[in-house]
């Protein structure tokens, strides 16, 4: 078996290690004889492994006892209605529109009161992040909601957007875990698992304390922060699968040395790629400079009827799920914290072949 | 390793078989050199995983295309919440209540109208299934909601309630699968997979099409039927991981002969413990005959002071997770497919012997 080299945007690669672990005992965890996923999610041994996950999280992420670390289901897209729901306690909040998942975000959140667009770079294609300058914010919004990283774009702030002490809310789901941030500037962070932590099917929620508990009545029972936070997000029966491959992927984390070392290495990888294209004559990369993605890096060819020779040479030579979403074409290759140096080295080398004989 | 004898409620056990494939394919899926939960959920190979695991469901239950067959997350808990909001036309619904999760569906419902309770057990316990001509059912009811088997308190309904052509919902997660249903008969049919068909993290929903498309105004997308009818289930990220061993199950029943082989199984497995407990004086079951469960057992020991002594001794014979919900007490087997008749033999076995010694 080879293992290839995977740039897909999401559900995106996973550390081959943890997925080695997750092999060997999948029919057996701990020597009880059962699949953790036959487990009763209030046995003794899930228990540990969901509160270690949840450790694990702080740890890497330096999380105070301010804020309540969730496991939910139903993704970054579930969260998109469950925040104004649980949040929006003004009845506005400001978005900020950078590309497709803060679109979605608005759509979803409008269904709950008044949405103030804060900000876009609609007028050119979303090949930017606005600057704090730009924002036009409001005094009475309950929160400003923004998407640190669009997975789609590629495009990355360089800056946390503040309004004084209103709650700063953050789609994390491409970018957490791949750079340090400081979680005290947010009210709230969340993040589907299936990029930079797990496979697809949970999302972890970091919730300042103290905005929760306040949910509009017809909010369900499985997106009310507070009564998930009662329930250690245990209300009903999580994921249990989904959580512990996260949280083998935390302790993987960990054995890196942490979120700092795994930084170092992505933007390595990010400015070794980045380096390549700006280098290059037959490759582009559309993003502002300083608002270019370390995690999902879009580039073009030079002649686009060459995109599918190169998908085809690139999957010959291992290097797999390249090609661009397609509101936006061209290739996109995205370089999670379980993508390896050696992989992005691998993409290189196959561009610069590519362009020699195509170029 | 030795598989454990595992008679957990659900997460519950899995067929070895199954696991036994996720195993082998869990670095590698079908020679792509990635992990099925590492593939974009648009992929061709992961969009063959989900239109299988579909047909597959649609093959062993016998659904017709008046149905759509959806997979979403947040459990059957989630559902609770889902139904009022896509079914409740007329601002009202009949539930039924027979205990533990009827409860739970009852208390979320009311957030979006007015809930009817048209019948209930509580005045025994919740020990049995309200009649057909006991049930005060409403002219203006959008839906009859209830519970065919009582995954705590061990009660299965004998018959299939109804009011004329308005549409019934059933909240399946602890038996479908384990016998035949008529799906012709139901609006919505639902079920998360943690009992029967899979891993937690995904809840298995079949509904009559022309009931759809009709949801209140704030409906979170990812609860809206019509929304995930319309994108195949894939609104969002489905849980991948969770959907492929969902559908490894299927294809698992189907090599066993399909629901009715498993239901020929499941009742001799069912009648063999229901009698041994019957024809013994330690043991008791208090649910009434027409009404027992044939997928979860409770049963009481004729003193509640060696339940500890039974539980640890039979930890140590290999047979797992057989303490009953904290809200019922005593004992509970539940023998769901993957639970084979030589484990329930092996129960049987155990507690003869127990009660030899200890009667």
């Amino acid at each position: 078996m080879t293992r290839a080299y995977n740039f897909s945007a999401g559900p995106a690669a996973l550390p081959t290690e943890v997925l080695e672990i997750a092999q060997k005992e999948l029919l057996d965890f701990k020597s009880t004889g059962m699949s953790v996923m036959e487990m009763s999610h209030r046995s003794t041994e899930y228990v540990q492994v969901a509160t270690e996950a949840v450790q694990d999280l702080r740890d890497l992420m330096n999380i105070s006892d301010d804020y309540e670390v969730l496991f939910l289901q139903g993704g970054a897209t579930a969260q998109f209605s469950a925040i104004p729901m649980n949040l929006m306690h003004t009845g506005k909040a400001d978005y900020i529109h950078t590309g497709a998942w803060a679109k979605k975000a608005i759509a979803e959140a409008k269904k709950y009161g008044e949405v103030n667009i804060a900000g876009s770079s609609e007028d050119k294609n979303f090949t930017y992040a606005p600057a704090q300058e730009e924002l036009k914010l409001s005094a009475d919004a309950s929160y400003i909601h923004y998407t640190p990283n669009e997975t789609i774009g590629g495009v990355e702030y360089d800056y946390i957007p503040t309004n004084g002490d209103i709650p700063v809310v953050a789609d994390y789901s491409s970018s957490i875990l791949g750079h340090e941030i400081d979680v005290s500037k947010f009210g709230l962070i969340y993040a589907g698992a299936q990029k930079n932590i797990g496979p697809s099917g949970v999302c972890w929620v970091i919730v300042r304390k103290d905005l929760m508990g306040k949910s509009i009545p017809t909010t369900p029972s499985v997106f009310d922060y507070q009564k998930n936070a009662d329930a250690d997000s245990m209300l009903n029966t999580p994921p249990t699968l989904a959580v512990y491959l996260c949280g083998q992927v935390f302790k993987w984390m960990k054995r890196q040395g942490g979120v700092k070392a795994l930084q170092e290495i992505n933007e390595r990888k990010a400015s070794k790629l980045y380096g390549f294209i700006d280098a290059s004559d037959f490759y582009a990369n559309p993003v502002a400079v300083n608002n270019r993605s370390r995690t999902n890096v879009p580039f073009t060819l030079a002649n686009a009827e060459l995109d599918k020779v190169f998908l085809s040479e690139a999957t010959e030579a291992n290097l797999l799920t390249l090609k661009g979403h397609r509101s936006v074409g061209g290739m996109r290759a995205s370089i999670y914290n379980a993508v390896t140096e050696e992989a992005v080295d691998a993409l290189i080398n196959f561009m610069a072949d590519f362009e020699k004989r195509n170029g």
